[in-house]
């Protein structure tokens, strides 16, 4: 009856998205472009305007953006995650590096400034999550194997694409940036996600089934969603994007019992603010601008359809797949979307694009999603088509680098061999990264509490002691599980290594040596590591001394317990990954 | 990355609402107060403000009425309204009544001023839909028959606290009403929610069943939505509330066959923004304030929870169910909520009511909301409780008046009359509000149209006569059914009516006159009401008898014709309300 000014907005695009949704779904067309021209259509750029201030329809559509990440996360459990991980990271590098390099190069062979081409290159470099992943489910692919791929790329484009746009927004103010400073972006990234994940998967699995043991809907729904925004939030909090948190948060949850529980209770949710957020792209579309960018557009789509598409197979080519499935992968990222708006807004607040990034943007983007769905329902044909015009040589190389990367992987005691040495390095990897992030995370209370260190009449000094002294104890269990895997390292490399008829009587001494040296230069590494990260908290050399002869006794007396203690974390942590019931 | 400013005030309220779910779950506690402590927690009245600016969260918290009142109606059908009906209104007019009376009373007794007490009678009037459902909801009562029955006398409130804020917000400007403009205003929500209820019924169920037919979710959820924001929005446009507009939507609604998937859907939505609408009246409150007021809100508190239990009790008595439920009933009801918030915004914002009106209100709910879990939870102790101390007689004379009740009731045969004669006037009735509406809405857009049919050159005359003719014979179906059925009531009543021991020879003549007469005189009366409600769009007389005349002529030309459609038209009625596999 009150106030109703914004919830009548609301009603007018729900009433649209409603009558689209049918409407498309009647003539088979993709809803996604139904919403989009919907959008048009009301927004304040058309005669008889129906929403004039879309400002607050955009702040809930945002919404969508945050649970379409965490269903997907939902949907991609960390072990899938893990299954894919390298391969995916190496397909999305390529196609990302190849359109940032095509993108970049078009702009400047159109004469546009230098700034312009780089952004040009950026936002045609990533493609659309919401666009593809819905693409893909409306034409029914959603549950084959290559869908899963396309996601895999896509979660890994999101983490590069947090990286580009942190490297962008540093260059547009400093005019340029040095390749360690983003390094250093894509190592916090990285950590961000392997330390999250680990202590997500230890903390959240559990929390949930716990939530869902009280048997109430609206309790766990409330519970995940809080994880979700939080997760989120503490992203953001960090300088990343909200779309990264929310999809870990769901990935770490994919890992509980009651995972299809929660993913029936967001989905309702998902959709509903989905077909919100692809009107309000719509909303924010002035018609004109769009005819009047429309050549450059046109053919800006064009080359992002064949360049994602060529991209992406070659990468996938690659990675070892079939061309066919490499191909239908590359249609399946043949748009540009929701990065492509943040980055060209990015651009534009910070004055250093023209005014025409934006429309092209949008522009685009629509064209390529108008165009996604024929790409991908017609996948099989447009196959065939490479197919007949590829000259028989090029497939028969593709053929034998497929048959060599596929004799490549290890076979029996080698595999074996291979898989323990695997393990034994993952294990270091991630007590490696735990303990970094904990030097991380002091130099980052370090530097932003320092005030209220003084508060409690702590100099710089002391600080510094407390805090280093704080991480190195925290350490204990992981760095002595990382000395005890380094062990089994060297004495699995010296038995491999050291072969019997070569060294003779020598064996077993160099053997032991070998295993060693390896731990202790493990830990040597580590510890030089840990001085350069934690070097803003390192306190005066001769506490640090003290701290660190300290460590080593502490070590020493509590060794059983330490271990034990860390068997239990790394315990729990495989019960979550392997449990029985987990998993679809 | 970038504007997450609203992001992280929703992100902020959800963690809060998780983490209090589910402590206040473990604690057993009810989950409402906890989402209304946590909310003045984090709000800006409390120091280490989290959430500096609920405005926007305010925004999407609205939606919770929106989707809590769409989910009611999709549980409580058409059907179950109907067999409640007219006795939960009888209930919802004594106890609303009272409250109202006893509310005005006391702020007079307070010393305040008449405003001022008129508006804490209107206040706390109204109990909580949302607090009432969600407790019984939690006290897992909801499916018991008086848990359907406070649903219904909280959808009867809700229709008088629409009539309320009319009434008030019209004295406030004017300084006083008269009795036929707040007669005005009932009578168009009444006929609102008929007219809605019968046009919605024809059409939605269709639609909904046809859009379920596609067997995607997303679509029929995005349609149900966008039918449940349109019917509030039509309804906010009309100038009642949005709240009603949902509910008729979802009730309408709830005969299609398709219900239980759209209520699957709508849960988790409902869910999400309940649980942010009680935070945000935390986030409202001023701890401050709710002390200052204390004392006051703590006795209005007590008076509402002693008022509103043996108000309901007594209707609920007086209708005729057993004192037993009558009491849960009322204890059920014993709150004030979001009606009684937006009554004293009104106020404050009209400027007639003092400053201290706001803060009451809350606390008063607050106070109840706090104390209704344990008076749902305890009512069987309570009823216990209140028979001992109710004297013999009192108890023997409610008893008796039930019996009397029950004695009313028709029997066999007559039963069978009586049930003829109901369906027989239900009918008549339905028809009558059917052509009243049209006429209605001939007025309304003669009222507000003008200038439109000014620039097709139509002045005064033409423009009445265009819409009074279109009104009529779009209403010549109903008319001809009204015509029909009254004649099958004549009959009815002459056979009733005149026995042939008392007339004789004359017995046939008589009823035939009889059975004549009732029909022309309905006919007349209709006329009558029609010219009274239509008067502003009446043309000139000798065009009006001209017209009357044409349709008069058209309904002999075209009488099977009309008959047949306005049969088709109460058959697909009949089917959507009467279809096998509707209902739970």
């Amino acid at each position: 009856m009150h106030e109703i000014g914004f919830l009548r907005d609301l009603a007018i695009v729900m009433m649209v998205a409603g009558a689209t949704t049918v409407l498309f779904q009647r003539l088979r067309q993709p809803v996604l472009l139904g919403y989009i021209l919907a959008g048009v259509l009301i927004g304040p750029h058309t005669p008889g305007v129906l929403v004039g201030d879309p400002r607050a329809i955009d702040d809930i559509s945002n919404l969508g953006v945050v649970l379409l990440m965490f269903t997907l996360g939902l949907e991609f459990s960390v072990r899938k995650l893990r299954e894919v991980g390298m391969g995916v990271l190496m397909v999305a590098l390529i196609e990302v590096g190849l359109m940032f390099w095509i993108g970049a190069g078009l702009g400047e062979a159109m004469g546009w400034q230098r700034m312009d081409a780089l952004f040009l290159g950026a936002l045609i470099s990533l493609s659309s999550t919401m666009v593809a992943t819905r693409t893909l489910a409306e034409c029914g692919l959603r549950a084959l194997p290559f869908a899963q791929r396309v996601v895999g790329i896509l979660v890994a484009e999101d983490v590069l694409a947090i990286v580009m746009l942190t490297v962008l927004s540093a260059m547009a103010i400093g005019g340029a940036m040095e390749a360690g400073a983003a390094l250093a972006v894509v190592g916090r990234v990285g950590l961000f996600v392997v330390a999250g994940m680990i202590l997500g998967l230890l903390l959240l699995p559990r929390l949930i089934d716990y939530v869902a043991g009280f048997g109430r809907d609206e309790t766990l729904l409330v519970s995940a969603l809080g994880v979700c925004f939080g997760a989120s939030l503490f992203a953001a909090w960090l300088g990343f994007s909200v779309a990264l948190g929310a999809f870990l948060a769901g990935a770490v949850m994919a890992e509980s019992r009651s995972v299809h529980r929660v993913m029936r209770q967001v989905e309702p949710l998902r959709d509903m603010f989905a077909a919100l957020f692809f009107v309000t792209i719509g909303l924010k579309i002035d018609p004109a601008l769009l005819w009047q960018y429309a050549l450059p557009a046109l053919g800006i789509a064009v080359v992002v359809i064949l360049g994602k598409t060529l991209g992406v197979g070659m990468g996938m080519v690659a990675a070892g797949q079939p061309a066919r499935s490499a191909i239908r992968t590359g249609l399946s990222m043949a748009q540009i979307g929701e990065f492509s708006f943040v980055i060209a807004a990015l651009g534009a607040s910070l004055g250093v694009v023209g005014d025409f990034i934006y429309p092209i943007a949008v522009a685009v983007s629509v064209l390529c999603m108008a165009a996604s769905p024929y790409l991908v329902g017609h996948a099989n044909g447009i196959v065939d088509g490479v197919r007949r015009v590829v000259p028989g040589p090029l497939r028969l190389l593709l053929a034998s680098y497929a048959g060599w990367l596929a004799g490549l992987k290890p076979v029996e005691q080698n595999a074996m061999i291979a898989a323990m040495l695997r393990r034994l390095l993952w294990h270091i990897g991630v007590n490696v990264v735990l303990v970094v992030t904990l030097f991380v995370v002091g130099a980052y209370v370090n530097a932003h509490n320092w005030a209220w260190f003084s508060t409690l009449g702590a100099g710089r000094d002391l600080r510094h002691t407390l805090i280093f002294a704080a991480a190195l104890f925290v350490s204990l269990p992981m760095l002595i599980a990382i000395y005890r895997k380094a062990e089994a390292l060297g004495m699995l490399l010296a038995e491999l290594g050291i072969r019997e008829h070569f060294a003779g009587g020598y064996t077993h001494a160099i053997r032991r040596l070998l295993a060693r040296l390896i731990p202790l230069g493990t830990l040597l590494a580590l510890g030089l590591l840990v001085s350069v990260l934690g070097s803003a908290i390192l306190p005066p050399r001769g506490v640090a001394v003290l701290l660190l002869v300290a460590g080593v006794g502490l070590s020493a007396v509590l060794w059983r317990a330490l271990v034990k203690m860390h068997a239990r974390l790394q315990a729990a942590l495989r019960d979550t990954l392997d449990g029985p019931s987990s998993g679809p």
